[in-house]
């Protein structure tokens, strides 16, 4: 069982612990050397080359992904050279432009904010106007952790926007959408099956700083009956709807007057999903690594009532995360510390921390205690 | 944090997981090449060729091992070029050489069986005779699974054994010790820091079959209190009185007299541990690195009341562990599949499963019945 992973970072690297576990060949094509997923790394890259993506794929019985970056032409061409590729590119069509993913989202029925295709700062302002004087604007393509989206009271704050759609050729148009009072954040996860199985994880609270998720409760508080099946079925239904295979990430707001709206996808394993490597029977990684082997699922139950995931940021500003480790485990010794063996630098995720337990406010206080250490 | 692991086999391999959770640069000096822990081999080499040993151990921080047949002058290299090895040489010399081993732990005042160095087939039937008639012969180097071990009604069978101690040049001698009327086997796996700390695993129990283990539960049941307060302090009095560093395993017998006796030591993490990657909020592995790192150590709570491990022995007559995925998994989600990526021979371990849960007969069933698609 040959498993070929595209793209170097953490999310490969996180698959590699699962596949020595099931005795999966992981290898990965990275982007450069020294990536943090080197151990597995195969060979080194150009994911938007199609020879050079052929051949790392032919190596290999299955192909997915550690991002959705991948050019539709490369993703078609491996295709048409009979490799299995999951997600396929269809579904991954959907994940990389944000106004297929609303579209789609809205043939399929599901509950989005209000949303349009924008190509001119004339039909913005017109948006924002019909909306209160406020709006969210996302380029299509390219974002991640709040990159790439702003809230905007004039179109005039996305001038230079609007100039870089036009150069890129694609008859370019901006994601406009309403800005959602929302009480918090959740997130469901699921994964499925080629052959159709999915199994679902708990729906989760996320919390975002600065559009960077910080920290993850699994389950969401006040989340048992209602708000878990809605939460379930609206990621069934996508998953099923665009075909998605490997593990689905669904973002939702739970708005101010109870309703949940879909934010946004990634298909592939997400930050979101990290807690379910400590605290459920079947970590996102694992799972994702069966489900595109189209291997029977693994069950989503949890160690603990409560499990809270800490993201460490950024990291200490001079020397290494190990350089913490004594101070951090002593106090901790519950909490389970993941790092991505990644250079410190403002901002970027280099690692977490899982605390896992019965009594939530221990819980939250452990995970946020440990992940403290590594910060500055 | 870079750790260099003698060894290339399933224990190298099952440290590899934690050690990228970690962020620990694992590096293996492996036998040769397509072993278990090969994705993290450094190169092949000999370990009983001190200047191949100290080559290697000379690009890392910490030496540790995925078996106890490093060399007393190999070993001894290491500590003379300044090199940090876990468990350290004298530890080594004790699990290396079981007639050691019960001297030593006869003058630290533990409970053993009777026992005694033998070097003719005078004294071992003088003993056998002072014994009922019946003993167990024990090569004191070598033996594994089983191997080097015989239960003899007079010297005449182990004819050959002592053959060949008096060709091995050590001035030889067997270790013959009294047939132990025992209602079951336990292990008490501890880890030990360099710098003392000490962390205990619950007691578990262990099924033999033809002298290798085919079966773990943890915690032993029945163990609570005294067995398992006992079990704890003997192999603490082991960890500190040897001065073993890393994960010390303590087989020992449950006789039907309620004695608990001392059977063997493994100064490594150990078959009767493996439960623990899964059942345990720090698993062996995590814990080994851990020590041998001088780090603090992790809880060893349990996620559920019971883990069952229960060994693949063999594997399926022909193809892979693999090709009985789809079945095993389907039937049996709860269940944790870690497969060595060796090939099946008969008697080989290949791999395990390991259930977990909170009514033991179903936990019990569930490893089994999974195992059991594995094994012909």
């Amino acid at each position: 069982m040959r498993v070929g992973v595209i793209g170097g970072g953490q999310l490969a690297r996180m698959m590699i612990p699962a596949a020595i576990e099931l005795g999966v060949d992981l290898r990965v094509l990275a982007e450069q050397s020294g990536m943090s997923a080197e151990i597995a790394a195969e060979r080194v890259g150009d994911y938007t080359d199609t020879a050079t993506v052929l051949e790392f794929a032919k190596t290999v019985d299955v192909v997915t992904f550690d991002h959705e970056h991948v050019p539709q032409d490369v993703l078609r061409a491996m295709v048409d050279a009979g490799i299995a590729v999951h997600p396929g590119p269809d579904a991954l069509a959907v994940a990389q432009d944000k106004l297929v993913m609303r579209q789609r989202l809205s043939e399929l029925g599901l509950p989005v904010p209000d949303w349009a295709r924008v190509e001119t700062a004339e039909e913005l302002d017109a948006f924002i106007s019909e909306h209160g004087g406020a709006a969210v604007v996302k380029t299509p393509r390219g974002g991640y952790d709040g990159k790439g989206v702003r809230v905007v009271h004039s179109a005039a704050e996305v001038a230079e926007w609007f100039a870089t759609i036009v150069e890129d050729g694609r008859q370019g148009a901006l994601l406009v959408e309403e800005l959602v009072d929302f009480r918090r954040e959740l997130a469901q996860l699921v994964a499925r099956r080629p052959s159709g199985e999915i199994a679902a994880w708990p729906v989760v609270e996320t919390l975002q700083v600065g559009g960077v998720c910080s920290e993850v409760i699994a389950p969401a508080p006040r989340s048992a009956g209602r708000l878990a099946d809605v939460a379930a079925e609206v990621a069934i239904t996508i998953a099923e709807g665009l075909g998605v295979t490997g593990v689905l990430a669904v973002e939702l707001f739970e708005t101010t007057d109870d309703r949940i709206l879909v934010n946004e996808l990634a298909m592939r394993p997400h930050n979101s999903g990290h807690w379910s490597m400590d605290g459920s029977t079947t970590g996102q990684f694992e799972q994702h690594l069966r489900a595109v082997l189209d291997l029977p699922l693994g069950a989503t139950g949890s160690h603990g009532d409560w499990s809270v995931m800490v993201n460490v940021l950024g990291g200490p500003a001079e020397g290494a995360l190990t350089d913490r480790y004594a101070e951090a485990l002593a106090g901790h010794p519950t909490v389970k510390v993941h790092n991505y063996g990644k250079a410190p630098r403002p901002g970027r995720k280099i690692g977490h921390v899982t605390a896992t337990g019965d009594d939530l406010d221990s819980v939250v206080y452990e995970a946020r205690a440990a992940a403290a250490f590594f910060q500055d």
